[in-house]
């Protein structure tokens, strides 16, 4: 299968650095272009040899793609496919790395001329950096890349941006675009904005200084500030486009939250302890699983050292 | 000062194999002795050197020790407290690792006997493991030691034991007792609520399947599992222990989450963003304060090579 020859990144941020990084780890030999709406990122980007050419608008960078990848937040996805559609070239595959799939697939896919391939795609992998120089090459590796393909997909370019991804270190699924959205709401954008939740208590909390909170956040606290530190546009979007999946995971989780208030108000020790213990298992599987380090201090010496 | 010459730890589990590995680590001498519950465990902590006796009771355990850490779940704390009464040794220092400080301090101080000097430890390290095998000598570097002195213990006692978990490695801080328990709650115990409840909600999600909340969790997900695969007994202890400061502060959080939840109802863009905006800041200072690490993929392709 034909490797592309030419991509385009729209949005020059971590997710685009880093296919660009794992591009090149890969092998592929393929012009790169880019654009990104301000300038000191598009300059950064050529900079550090991030794209072959930057370009003002997206337009211009999309003409002659035969991949254009949008790694633009999901509130702008619809915008920028009205700007490209006209630009891009006949037979090309057009994909996105939004982490919400209904939203992005209503917003593009209207705008996109016949002969072009909108093939969604989510590659569950980043960090809570933002910009260009965010990116590392090993950003997918070992992580999951899901596509969404639509019913007018057909299969061989399905299966040319499979290997893709692949390509770029990722394990690649397919599933359907709902079941993703509500996937994802569980497994990221409630944990998202849980946590989000709980570092906005903490610094709203009057009786205790944030320099307490700061310094003594190693005890369970420090891995939510890490999540909640992330990109705030992109996870705006996140929320007000994949809104119904958000509602029913957070009126979920808000009943449970309340059925273990309870238990601690009234003393009901042998539910906490059960509650607990099947949590634990989870967490087994996901060693299991090859998702996370079992190491007894999770390599952090190794990364302060 | 003088260094102990006899620690006894009752209770073998993370936080006191690494207490006797960062003891060895620093040079001490000291004879450690030591009990649990379990014989096996007793029979691990001899077989890995982490005692140099073990007992089948605290009370034969504490004698002639002139310092007795006590390395149980909070809900236990007073009942060995009760049995080492009699066995303690004039003028020696008894400390715990509880993560709750005045349920411990009301069931363990009315049990010791005059000339016994306790004096209440937060160590605020651990990971989600238990046992005596997962213990390391680096557990408490560059972590916090909160120590909640009582109005009758003396300067140089309380000094004493400073310089003890200087020496393992932390830094110490002292704090009122009350306001640890408040600080605890925001920056470790209502966190471990919530990743508990968050883990909770995934397993019962019946539209989304195991293997998919377990193959995608780096999406976010995967750092609450770690949370939520703490010690469930010692999390029972925590929560029925420091009930009134876990009650508001989950209130507060209730709050605030409905507060996002209803952001997202209406597709209030702008009340989302500030609020992530704000959360990120917090997350500079704890990089600031060298609580974490600012790579860029956090050390990951380290841990996981």
């Amino acid at each position: 299968m034909s490797q592309y020859k030419h991509v385009a990144l729209i949005g020059l941020g971590l997710l685009a650095s880093s296919i660009s990084l794992a591009m090149r780890r890969a092998g592929m030999k393929a012009r790169i272009t880019g654009t990104a709406r301000s300038k000191a990122t598009r300059d950064t980007a050529l900079k550090l040899g991030l794209v072959d050419a930057v370009f003002d608008t997206a337009a211009e960078a999309v003409k002659g793609a035969d991949l254009v990848i949008l790694c633009v937040p999901v509130g702008v996805m619809g915008a920028i496919a009205e700007e490209i559609a006209p630009y891009l070239t006949e037979g090309c595959t057009v994909t996105d790395v939004g982490s919400v799939k209904r939203a992005v697939v209503e917003a593009v896919n209207p705008h996109m001329p016949d002969g072009v391939h909108f093939i969604p795609s989510h590659p569950m992998a980043g960090t809570e950096k933002s910009g260009p120089e965010a990116g590392f090459a090993s950003l997918f590796d070992n992580r999951w890349c899901l596509m969404t393909p639509l019913e007018s997909n057909d299969h061989a370019t399905v299966e040319r941006l499979k290997v893709f991804w692949g390509a770029l270190g990722a394990n690649v699924e397919m599933m359907e675009i709902d079941h993703h959205d509500l996937v994802a709401s569980v497994i990221s954008h409630t944990p998202h904005l849980i946590a989000y939740t709980m570092v906005g208590v903490a610094d709203g909390m009057n009786r205790v200084a944030k320099t307490e909170v700061v310094n003594y956040s190693a005890a369970g606290f420090r891995d939510f500030t890490r999540i909640a530190a992330s990109d705030p546009t992109m996870w705006r979007d996140v929320f007000l486009n994949n809104k119904d999946a958000t509602l029913e995971v957070l009126g979920r989780f808000t009943e449970e939250l309340l059925a273990l208030q309870r238990a601690i108000r009234l003393g009901d020790g042998d539910f906490l302890f059960d509650y607990f213990t099947r949590t634990r298992d989870i967490r087994r599987s996901i060693i299991d699983a090859g998702q996370d380090t079992n190491a007894p201090d999770f390599g952090r010496n190794k990364e302060e050292s």
